[in-house]
């Protein structure tokens, strides 16, 4: 009998369908993964900096900005989704809201080698790009303007990969509040309202219990299948200890959430060959009461990243409900996920 | 300079990125366009009534049931999503919601000859498709079990659509309600408590005025390039007059929806050669409150057709965020479909 679950945080409702449960080798790539092809014409490579606008960051060993001896640099996009210079100014057209595209859209180089594949990258190389995610997020969050910052990395033409195929993720910075975190904003203080406890701790109390979901785990994070799972493979990388917000890490926890991300990359990739796959960060927004209300947005979330490997096409019906149809139940995929050999690379 | 667009009902922000603006020419289909190959092997031709399981409903013109003789012919999914036996329970497991997968997987078998698109039919017959909509979702709704029934309908592989190319949409009932028929129901109340108006109306009043993003015009009908659309070339289909509920068409309606949306179907296959699309029925929820509430759902909802063709692949930040990136503005895919000369095959 398939089974119908609950998101305990937006109230979505998914379709688990056990009975045409489909295991790891069942599913077709929908995209081939990268081939390192091009590199000599690849922008990203160290020693191209020139190829790129001047950057916005760098990690470096060695050398002064926009040469070689750099860990991980971060440049502005080439054409950028929205523009960074102007004012904000809201404006209402009849029952119609529209501003001008400001933001900020930047890419983060996670290697100065020409690599395809995050998962292939050392655990050291790991955690400088997680200090240059925080590094970025924690300026941009000074741009009062911004409202939050969306931090992603689409792996694989299916997963909306465009044609460089260097390692690199993205940020948006955008002056309003996606809908999605709004919803989960929402959701969320509303159980705190009831019971004065986070939301996403309960659930990893509860995912502890038994641990059925659990797909990866480290000493300070763990990677959950979600009970409703929209996608089969969905994970979830959270923090054990409460944090709502990711630029928070603690020096010794970007190590260790370094090692827990590989880990579960390697992993995807073995059990689902190579799959495309995208991640999203969701943390706190930039502008949150801090005081005044009677408990804070710190209280009531918890950051999260969301691993979604690209093995089902998505149909119409899905879209336009916002219901989806999952044919792998979570635990199944945790299952099969904590049982794969890490061969590193 | 890109746009930020907000949809008034449910509050999503788009990017409009009017500097990377598409014309259709400039989009490549994401998958061919269906062919009407395996006909002497396709179980939704007349003649082959035993090659399904027994019709739930059918239009005839001559003959018995399960036998041909039919113009639109109704049957169960072969392999359902949801099964239609069984009593709901709700159960909680810790903080989760779960409930056995009831509901209805229904196939609308939209002509009797091997056609693989819609748009092909006479007016007449799509006249009939939208009396066979009509027909299931009353019948469905008297199943005090569901609460909604999701009326769709995939075209081409890119949308999720599966081997069978013979034109045909879905219906699922379902036991909840989707989440963002959900969101859209609930910022339609909350205008509606504010201005006493529905707010799908006034968006049309408005679109009335001016007219920049009307693509498609009939006595009783509209199709709209919504102003924060989502997709390039994403279209909504509502009744001029206000109507929450779609089983409510009156019969000279029908007919004046058939024709809107064959001319809206062909004008989009030949301004974008023959794409992939999605579209879905959003109407109103079958358990609705009709008395007690100081005004009912039927006062502040209005059904609409959402057509979503599938032009682009949407990335990673889109599916994780609900926040869009939109490369042709709709007033431009408006103009464009405005002008397209309609060529009847």
């Amino acid at each position: 009998m398939p089974e119908l679950r609950k998101d305990p945080i937006v109230g979505r409702w998914v379709i688990i369908a056990t009975e045409r449960a489909r295991r790891p080798d069942q599913f077709q790539p929908l995209s081939p993964a990268p081939v390192a092809d091009r590199t000599e014409a690849c922008p990203f490579c160290e020693g191209r900096e020139s190829k790129t606008a001047p950057e916005i960051f760098a990690a470096r060993h060695a050398g002064a900005p926009n040469q070689p001896g750099w860990d991980v640099r971060v440049v502005p996009a080439e054409d950028p989704v929205l523009r960074i210079e102007g004012q904000l100014a809201r404006k209402g057209r009849g029952i119609y809201d529209l501003m001008p595209g400001i933001g900020a859209h930047e890419l983060i180089i996670e290697a100065p080698r020409h690599a395809t594949n995050l998962a292939d990258l050392p655990e050291a190389q790991i955690e400088q790009v997680i200090g240059a995610y925080v590094s970025r997020l924690t300026d941009l969050e000074r741009d009062t303007r911004f409202k939050y910052a969306l931090l992603y990395k689409n792996y694989g033409r299916a997963a909306g990969a465009g044609d460089l195929t260097h390692t690199h993720s993205e940020i948006i910075a955008l002056p309003v509040n996606p809908v999605r975190l709004k919803d989960e904003l929402h959701g969320a203080r509303q159980y705190f309202d009831l019971k004065e406890r986070c939301i996403f701790c309960d659930m990893l109390r509860q995912e502890y219990d038994g641990g059925r979901r659990l797909a990866v785990e480290s000493r300070d994070f763990v990677a959950v299948a979600p009970f409703a799972s929209r996608f089969p493979f969905e994970l979830w990388i959270l923090p054990r200890r409460h944090s709502a917000d990711f630029t928070q890490l603690q020096p010794g926890e970007r190590a260790d959430l370094a090692g827990l991300l590989k880990t579960t990359l390697v992993k995807l990739r073995q059990a689902l060959r190579d799959p495309p796959y995208n991640f999203i960060l969701h943390t706190a927004p930039f502008r949150r009461p801090k005081h005044g209300a009677w408990h804070t947005i710190g209280d009531d979330f918890h950051w999260h990243l969301e691993i979604m490997p690209r093995l089902t096409r998505v149909a119409g019906f899905e879209w336009g409900s916002g219901f989806y149809i999952n044919p792998t139940p979570p635990e199944e995929a945790a299952k099969f996920l904590r049982e794969v050999e890490v061969v590193h690379v």
